[in-house]
């Protein structure tokens, strides 16, 4: 097959790349990270890249616009005639036809996204599953020429009252060495007390695992000592797979439309990047891979099929089951995971297709199954995850929330990383706009010259709480042109829409707006929030919710007030609504250090109440309602005094 | 690093060699067959070849001595100075430093062995490990969104009555699959009632296993039926392994000697000829590979650590512990054995050091701990090894046999395969010689052609003991010089030798000879042997045998009249002492298609007394005496009428 030279722009990196690829299959080979929230689907338009035109002498190459497939019927959403005529095209969609030189722009670079996955500060028993044991061994004789398994078992029953010990085939094959190596004198690592997952000579103290928390976007891992239970080291780091689709669906999708490999990729993506996550937390604490014995891990259901090699197709078509529930124990080797050979993964169980292990680790963490009051938990992720109830019932249900809350199908929609606006304040006088960006430590009124590149998940709340609470617009979410009287807010194209930084405060030369079509699609997720409460309420016959808890970093970084000001979840006293920081890796840490806790996860996620939303009666009726801001029939008694009267 | 061009002949094979590879590395490398049955150790002579001096136009090489590495003092043994001048040079010595033309004289050339392996019948209650269970499922809704495995358990629980099955994690990934495409009816396959193994669309009756015995010579595998028993295809093979080193120590050595792959390399030969022998027989019966779901492996201690990549070191120093007793279920695709994805090899347990799995395989064939005859079951393969006792108690033991009943440290000694005379009578009046070859039906008297390559194990036995009967040689097995009145008896270089066949009765140019020496060599197996039993007894405080039992494939094959004449085993009514055929691969195949043999075989693998032989206090004495044929104290009435009165 034929091959040409592509060079991508402001990076340099450049190389060959065989007919027919798209561009940004060509980014992908060449290390050049391009934005693709859809999963190369075409429809979000976030890969955006423009084709220099002219003979380049420098790298000996003519570039062409002809060079790249035809433009296509999809590209005209995101492209119109006047980017067209300057060689804009989107990434997912143009193919190599010959030599091009490619210039990424700003706004379409993927970066390194602000990971806010910090372990929580809680206390948890310590009965891990992993022990360590000192034995001593009688060298072999010609009067007791026993081998040495049986030799190191019969040590283990007198001096450890452990009778029935199975051993890792793989920590079999180096036993005669260490034994010998010790001279008989041995720590001998078990497993449930039931398998010898490690022999050392001599006598070892410290033994480690690492709990994990595979994100949609963000994976976060924390390595801990099992003997004090106490957090050694934390690292995130993007889901690799984020190049294969933003959310949960497009990467089943992803998968299904790439039958021949597209399952296989993005597993060798997760495990390849958990490799070299395991790889860097581990030398951060001067440990090698091969100390840590055990892994445990939390993640949604697609995630968790995906990492396990599962086919997530049927988690994504109706009545959307999983291919397994149960919390299970594979050896990491098995699943191309580098760490000790014989340690073993404990993947947490999942509740349902849309509730997965992850919210089996925010219920290990939260425990509103010991609890009496009326409890919500919001695990505000990719996807939005709910529980409702208290001891003695528990329902789950997710929602179809979209990636509008973390800054996709927004038109200033972007990750969490450098440069995006986190907050958002409008004088409900003046209507003038302050805001703080992430990297800078100051608001945008103290510090004036700025360099927003966006709008992330938490600044959009900010943003559209702020509009509503401002009278910029109602509680239908509309405009209001005729009173609202400021130069931030005008008509674009028949678009309305208001800037929240202009051009000159930018690193992207444009204004930063919040449109009509923006307003729009975080009232479409926060109103999936919504119904899905409201629902969950009328199911348990309940009129008030005594606590909600936000989970998951997202929910760590919104301002509780402005998402109530939004009707995010129903009414509920502010003082008790609170964040909890990452609940789902705190399970998963929960899990790793206590093994009891991992039969009350498989218990509770038996037995927590899953109901698919989408198939109540009332669904679109609550729907439709839950879109205004906030619920027009909802009394909203801890608002007053918040937003103005007429507003609610 | 410079390579050299290397042609074999007569095969014609050739090719570029490395610098200072032996030539037996460069023979293994261009796929050309030379004995080696020292493990290139120097120490048996098997593996001479001669270098053809002179420039080969037709090969475009010039072919000298000195391209070879100089002439080593372990070669003067086997070279003499005439052989020297003409070019030869021991395979396993000699490096190439330049190019040249080997010529591998035909008794040099390693032959496929005639493989004596067959299934014997038996009848064996089936209660096979593998069952099929046909079931029915639901498929998901809305209202039943139950995940594909607690699905599939559900039914496995209400139609089977199997409540407690896990899944292999291989199987688990093709379930969602497999349960649509065979619209939610499908055959699981169970192991043990314990792991689902397999889950196929539709109704299906048959599952297969595979019964292997991993000897030190041959390899044998019987593929069984599990649902009726029956054995559909059987199939041998040379252990590959037979490159390095022809008995289990030479092996052992060749693992130590090479630290950093010996051990690798032997797992690597067995394991890829394992998976050609399955590629093969289950392309006899048209199934494939992944129908077969589970397989039982014995062989000895040094075989089975060697097959599962275990260090051998240990098990060839005193006290010769091995690395596990007890026996093992691994995934098939943890050692590498390619069958289906989610099958067990059941590795049976092992005795001791000496007395592996293959001798267990033995017990449970023909269990003696279920019998009140005083019994003696000798396994002859390449090693020895000796069980004796009764319902009440039992010992093993293991006997150096040395590889000489095998054919190797005789001087034309060779495998049991094509042109090996297997059977010698010797008229007691004339001295004249009857034998039969291998490859041949008709004996030497009756056909007079013959092709004759030299002797294997059953001939050797033959000619001893036939050399006794006819006042050849005396007990203590020196040749009655003064008394021999024969052309075939001669003195050749101060050496006594009688001549079997004579050289224009051969393929290879030579009378062929039995000599001093090699009566030597067998008196020292055969004292081996004798001496183990006579020893047993002594422990056991029993006067006589009730029963020798044969077991190995060489047992089969020799006769048990010249055997007992000969004094491999103590006197017993010869009606009483019959071969079993293969038993240790009979027990393989029991444990394949009765799980309950399996425990038995552990139980009786730790109840089986090990004796050390050699650190009996009458060795020496009672060995001394035993390699007087027969034992010079032992009274042999059973031979009465069979050998003359004189000799006994």
């Amino acid at each position: 097959m034929k091959s040409y030279h592509v060079i991508f722009q402001p990076s340099g990196r450049r190389g060959e790349i065989l007919e027919g690829r798209t561009v940004i299959e060509a980014s992908r080979e060449l290390g050049v990270e391009i934005e693709s929230v859809c999963g190369e689907l075409k429809v979000c338009g976030k890969c955006k890249i423009k084709v220099e035109e002219g003979f380049f002498e420098r790298y000996g190459i003519s570039s062409r616009l002809e060079h790249l497939s035809p433009f296509a019927e999809e590209e005209k959403e995101f492209i119109n005639e006047a980017e067209k005529a300057q060689g804009y095209r989107l990434g997912c969609a143009a193919r190599i036809l010959g030599d091009v030189l490619i210039f990424v722009p700003e706004e379409s670079r993927a970066q390194k996204q602000v990971v806010r996955k910090a372990a929580t500060e809680r206390s948890i028993e310590l009965k891990p599953a992993i022990v360590l044991h000192h034995v001593e061994l009688s060298p072999p004789s010609f009067h007791d020429p026993l081998g040495d398994f049986e030799r190191l078992k019969e040590a283990l029953t007198k001096q450890c009252g452990l009778p029935a010990l199975s051993i890792d085939y793989q920590t079999l094959l180096r036993l005669p060495q260490t034994l010998r190596q010790g001279n008989w004198k041995v720590t001998v690592t078990t497993w449930m007390e039931r398998e010898i997952l490690d022999v050392r000579p001599g006598k070892i103290l410290d033994t480690y695992g690492l709990a994990i928390d595979v994100g949609t976007t963000t994976v976060a891992g924390y390595l801990c000592n099992l003997r004090n239970g106490k957090v050694i080291a934390t690292h995130s780091m993007m889901n690799p797979q984020v190049t294969y689709g933003e959310d949960v669906m497009s990467r089943i999708t992803y998968a299904m439309t790439h039958p021949e490999n597209g399952l296989e990729t993005m597993h060798l993506a997760i495990v390849e990047g958990l490799n070299r996550m395991i790889q860097a937390i581990t030398e951060e604490c001067s440990l090698s891979p091969e100390d840590l014995l055990e892994l445990t891990i939390v993640g949604n259901t697609a995630m968790h099929h995906l990492l396990l090699k599962i086919n997530p197709e049927y988690v994504g078509v109706a009545p959307f089951p999983p291919v397994i529930h149960r919390s299970m124990d594979i050896k990491a080797r098995d699943i191309g995971i580098k760490v000790h050979p014989a340690a073993n993964v404990h993947i947490l169980p999942i509740e349902a297709g849309f509730v997965g292990a992850d919210n089996v680790g925010v219920l290990i963490a939260e425990e509103p199954y010991n609890q009496d009051e009326n409890i919500l938990i919001i695990d505000i992720g990719t996807n939005g995850e709910l529980v409702m109830g208290n001891r003695k019932i528990l329902l789950s249900s997710s929602c179809a929330t979209g990636p509008a809350l973390e800054g996709a199908h927004i038109k200033f929609g972007m990750r969490a990383s450098s440069g995006a606006i986190e907050r958002i304040q409008i004088d409900p006088q003046t209507l003038e706009v302050n805001y703080k960006v992430i990297g800078q430590e100051e608001w945008h009124a103290d510090l004036k010259i700025m360099t927003a590149r966006g709008i992330c998940g938490s600044g959009i709340i900010d943003g559209m709480a702020e509009l509503y609470r401002a009278g910029i617009i109602d509680r239908s979410g509309r405009f209001r042109k005729e009173k609202v009287q400021s130069p931030r807010f005008r008509i674009s194209d028949g678009r309305a829409e208001f800037v929240i930084a202009w051009k000159d405060e930018t690193s992207i030369g444009k204004d930063i707006t919040i449109t009509q079509q923006d307003v729009r699609n975080v009232q479409l997720a926060k109103g999936a929030l919504y119904t899905g409460a409201k629902l969950m309420m009328k199911r348990l016959g309940i009129e008030k919710l005594d606590k909600v808890i936000l989970a998951g970093a997202f929910g760590s970084y919104i301002d509780t007030k402005e998402a109530m000001i939004l009707g995010m979840f129903p009414d509920c006293d502010l003082k008790n609504v609170y964040a909890v920081g990452n609940a789902a890796g705190d399970g998963a840490r929960i899990a790793l250090l206590n093994r009891s806790k991992r039969i009350e996860a498989d218990e509770i996620a038996r037995k927590v109440n899953y109901i698919e939303l989408t198939i109540e009666e009332s669904f679109q009726k609550e729907f439709m309602e839950s879109m205004q801001i906030p619920h027009m029939r909802d009394p909203f008694p801890h608002l007053r005094g918040i937003v103005r009267e007429e507003m609610l």
